[in-house]
């Protein structure tokens, strides 16, 4: 709606009243300019009137919102309910093309640009974050373990003997399943203790063996994870990433909370700068704030990023990417920063908080230097009992996130059993 | 949001694609062009997306939505509830100055538009009901029976020593307190039964009788009513005209819900045609399905309409305006019209079963031939009993709009008796 | 929907899941039956969720909104566009009966119950502001002036014989019009400086020589004004009272902008103890943050301002009271005390710069002592055109509110004319 | 909010009327309990107002939207915009846990019943077009060649040897890619055509020649699809599925757009009681009308389909199933069947008017007897370019959903060449 160059009959509005509220349009029109034209995140977050013109204007280039439609043998976007149009804002025909998650839809103009907008304000936020040297990444419309299995499975395609992956072990699910479910045989490395230093760190040496003995061409890739429940450390990935380069082959880092964390993304671009990562991957919901069910892989290199893109078969949801760029939209440079501080400034105040409560209760609050997101306490003063029903007791009041591990008691995945 | 003149990076989406959606929208803003130079009303109703899209735009042009607003000691348009503003588009300002409902706001440009194109929109409909002669017309923001009072007071500006309001009466409350609020002495003149004709008319001969007797300069006007409750007939408004033009007073005609019905604007029309006309008054609920709370003040020459617009002291509520505004874009002509067809048929159909209801009960649906939107049923075989409990029963069933008048109850309204 | 009672199957999900987040929703029940029970504004706001899941409920109360609903012969509460029916919740009927904006609607309990509410929760606020003795008060669905109308109209139906209103003058149009379209002779008291004291103040002198020389018969009432812009103070509203007491004449206080300023407040508790106010009239959308177009009617008897809710003759319009509701359970008794006090560190804040702004440019602020809501700066340095020039800087700069007076230039309103 | 138990002054709204309108809130009530006590999809599709009403008090029931809420270390449910949070109606968590999509997830009891709700609509469905004898299904939250991955990857658990999918060719891209993506090589049988019929069909000879020569262990499953574009037919299914029981072979189905074809339903039933089918696939977005991005897995026994719930690592997208859960509902069984009748109406419609253009202009359109969804027109007489014109005519007339296919032109899919 270009008010500028309508001619208005005075008695609808005098003429310089309406010079005067068009003139304060323009600096909306800049935002949008420089939004679309240079695709960076914008510092200040913008208000949701502006968020939602922008989605809306978008939605409106996707050919099921436009007026004279036809649609014949038109399977896609058609949708039944004004409830499901009105929260995918007229959005239907999802992104990519079955050849390329990647690639623009001609049907769906708004679509292709929600989804490369939101990749490019995502790699602006990887950048902001320290990692200066990523080249390609893109969302993924599933979760943080189903996204590694479709890594591991587009890396297959390109070392098709391959069957096994050096995992260093970590007690979360869907890491694991992601190993098993491409079809792959995990060799699960212990994490160890070290002298001197509290948690739980890589046994590198144990990853170096194995690398030496088993036959390069069988192993897919080394996978390490940074972010994790503690006393487990950050994986020694700086290290790890020495070991691909050396024997050549592909490193996956599990970044699924870390992007939140600047230590994090440090060790990464370290990582890469002293060797090898081919991929690395994180949730949205943990590093964008959105709702669960999306991830994005990011790489150093247009390539191998690429690979995962045109593995997945069939067009995905823009549900994810949508919620991406909206929150980014409405937060901006200085509110993704604000609330990765704050997260800082959290952490240290419920360390000391946590400490101080450890000492009065003749427990000790684990310190796992290397990691920066996560808090042990160790519970060795109290029974199996009672430990379950602190577990519960925090669940009933109230306070998520947190989770009580009693001893001795075994678990079995997908065959591979694991103590502890 | 022009993306004509933006410079899209070929990775955001292909130019060749972008070219064909941006075609596609040529069509909204030649529909957006047309209504905003040349106030019609659309033949076809306009999509939800496209009239949620014009209003925002309109919006965004009040003072109140601009980014770089101050708002130092403003006291308006100043909304503490995100709930609010939504529901209102982010429209607070109202309509009008204090001085003149018609004036345009020189902070509220948005809000301007949106009256006085609902006002344009209301006159289409007038016409297209057949008024064509209509020349000035505006929504006011309260029920039907304040803005008649606020008709009456603004006559009363004009001829200070006036009094009495000639009044053929119609048993609707607010109509009788629109005078009695108004300061003014209604003089109330029954209707009466004609022979060999069913229903009940205008006494035209106890008009003349008190236009002639009394001093004229002490009547302020004639007030009759087209759209009532059956058995009444719709007054008989071309004779009134014609008494009003010979005695030389004012005529003010209640056409609370008869815009709807083409048999009462064409008695208006006439009535205009016939003698004198001042003003006359509709509902915005009855008449365009809104919710209830507003009024459309029109009439034969713009100075008598635009009296009453000065007359209303204050800004305005926007919320009829905008609730017109949307109604009728939603609509469109052909939608209204739908709408006035629909109801005859259904009228028809009403009384037709109404007619073979009464036959099997032995009572009588009277023919009042001048009332094309309202049927009474004379149950005089029944008892006052039965008939209390046939309302309520009605009205337990879900249906409503109905009516029990028991005989023989009498009303005393602001000291004035009615008889049954 | 009471998930209580119902029977899922464990398939759905498991029981004990289920009865902890049943139970986490109690916090939200106790809200909602403290709110509807004792119909007093919570402290602390409310969710928007809450807000809406509240007032939806309601709005499932009106018949329109029944699933069952035939509606034979209704004209009202019927809405053709869902995006109408959608901002209003889906409330049609309005508020009150064509007898009484007060009067519950049996089709319309939803309305009805959101009309009543906001009624006692704007009581609550009244009373929070310090005017602990009002009694009686309601959300009038039209702007401060039309309703200061309404107010003398109704004491009109009290007094017929009566044409004056005794008027302190204020340089605020619809105050005046309130009176002139009435149909009323305002008797305008020109206000008076003070030695030793800035700004302008109330001509109690004349008031009493008026009040002494004209039939008391015949005057209306006096009207005085809180909320003014500077230099003008606030009407001396106690003496007023005192003189309305003496001489038996009502009283009528134009508190427009003034519920908000504690001190205003004061002088109206004082004022009612001192002498006689019958009506105090104030914005809805000054005092609460709404758009335009409501006003609340408060008085200190029932009867009076009964009256005035009987004389609206029809129905009126929800939307003012809707809006009203939701913003103060959004703010709650807490959100309301901090936008007010933080007003009042405004105020201070801008009158220390504009003093120091004053200095520097050889002008003057006004120190008008009686009035905490506006601020005065004396341009006598400046010629008309810099003046002048002055207003539509600040205009343009995004700066309203603000208005620039200039010396010696006339107004006639209503054939009254004013100087300056 | 059970207006039921409280009590509710006189003067908030008297109580005979209360009482009526509670009365007339009892079916939505009724309603509610048979949706979440019997799980059926409802005869008659809902009212926006209850759809979005039942939504949001699941929502309520996840923790996230707790008042209470503390969310200590929690990265879950956190959504930093209020736009995402709207347009997701509160869910956060995602559905499903790191262990199985089909678990329940006590954070989220609400995100838990849409999920499960949904699949069981679903299932209603299935069953409604014909397959009665369906036990298992869920609804994943991903494109529907991702989810033929998924399966494939889960029976390669079960049979780690397997690395060959039979494949009855069809030319379209996220079918073959289901199959590459997972590791597997496919073995590519062409259909073929056969006398006197028109229209290519499944060459059931080349799969038992196929079936008989390789080493059992070694396949996978047999993959075939019934819904395809003409002139290609539906696959003969209950050969296949004969073929698979009688070599002891998995045998998934490609149904994308099947479920809304009568025909294709009963072809998979058939299939099932003839032979062997493991699983069927289809898309939501064909056959329910949502936004692309999500599938169906189904299958006839309980196991096989939980093993791919099981194989999804990590917690999944919500959005899917919402949008599946609000589709169904707004529809309601009657709605979806009228959908299913009014589609084949207009497929004999087009077939009808296609062959009389065909026959004005020479060509021939071909009839695919066992294709019921897509129709294919033989351009022979076209030259290349006159037919890829006529394609971009189509495209830019609004006309979408029709493909040109030029003879001679090959293609290679992840090294694998494919003719014509």
């Amino acid at each position: 709606m270009n008010l500028n160059n309508l001619k208005l009959h005075h008695k609808l509005v005098p003429d310089n009243y309406l010079k005067l509220a068009l003139e304060a349009q323009r600096c909306k029109e800049i935002q949008i300019k420089e939004l679309l034209e240079k695709r960076k995140l914008p510092d200040v977050g913008w208000t949701e009137e502006l968020i939602e013109y922008v989605i809306q204007q978008l939605a409106a280039l996707d050919n099921n919102n436009f007026e004279h439609k036809i649609g014949l043998g038109e399977r896609e976007a058609r949708m039944a309910s004004k409830l499901v149009i009105n929260r995918n804002y007229g959005f239907g025909h999802g992104i990519g093309r079955s050849g390329d998650l990647l690639d623009a839809q001609p049907k769906a103009v708004g679509s292709t640009i929600v989804a490369q907008l939101s990749n490019a304000l995502v790699l602006d936020v990887i950048r902001l974050q320290g990692i200066k040297s990523v080249k390609s990444y893109f969302i993924a419309p599933m979760a943080t373990g189903m996204t590694l299995t479709l890594c591991l499975l587009s890396l297959k395609k390109r070392r098709p003997p391959a069957k096994y992956v050096l995992w260093s072990r970590i007690d979360q699910k869907s890491c694991f399943k992601s190993i098993t479910t491409a079809g792959l045989t995990p060799i699960i490395i212990d994490t160890v203790k070290r002298e001197e230093q509290d948690g739980l760190f890589t046994d590198l040496g144990k990853f170096e063996e194995n690398l030496s003995c088993i036959d390069r061409e069988e192993i897919l890739c080394i996978m390490s994870t940074t972010s994790c429940f503690g006393p487990r450390n950050c994986d020694g990935i700086i290290s790890l990433a020495g070991l691909a380069a050396k024997f050549d082959v592909p490193h996956v880092v599990n970044n699924a909370y870390g992007l939140q964390s600047t230590y994090l993304t440090h060790q990464l671009k370290q990582a890469n700068s002293a060797g090898r990562v081919d991929l690395f991957v994180q949730s949205t919901d943990k590093n964008f704030m959105v709702p669960v069910g999306g991830a994005i892989v990011a790489g150093f290199e247009e390539s191998s990023v690429h690979t995962v893109a045109k593995a997945y078969a069939g067009r995905a949801s823009s549900s994810q990417s949508l919620d991406v760029l909206i929150t980014l939209l409405c937060l901006g440079k200085i509110g993704y920063q604000d609330l990765v501080s704050q997260r800082k400034l959290n952490f240290v105040y419920l360390q000391k908080q946590l400490e101080e409560f450890a000492e009065k209760h003749h427990c000790r609050v684990i310190r796992a230097k290397a990691n920066p997101i996560s808090l042990a306490l160790e519970l060795k003063t109290l029974s199996t009992d009672v430990a379950t029903k602190l577990g519960s007791m925090l669940f009933t009041r109230g306070v998520s996130g947190t989770r009580v591990i009693i001893k001795g008691c075994n678990k079995t995945i997908d065959g591979f059993e694991f103590a502890g």
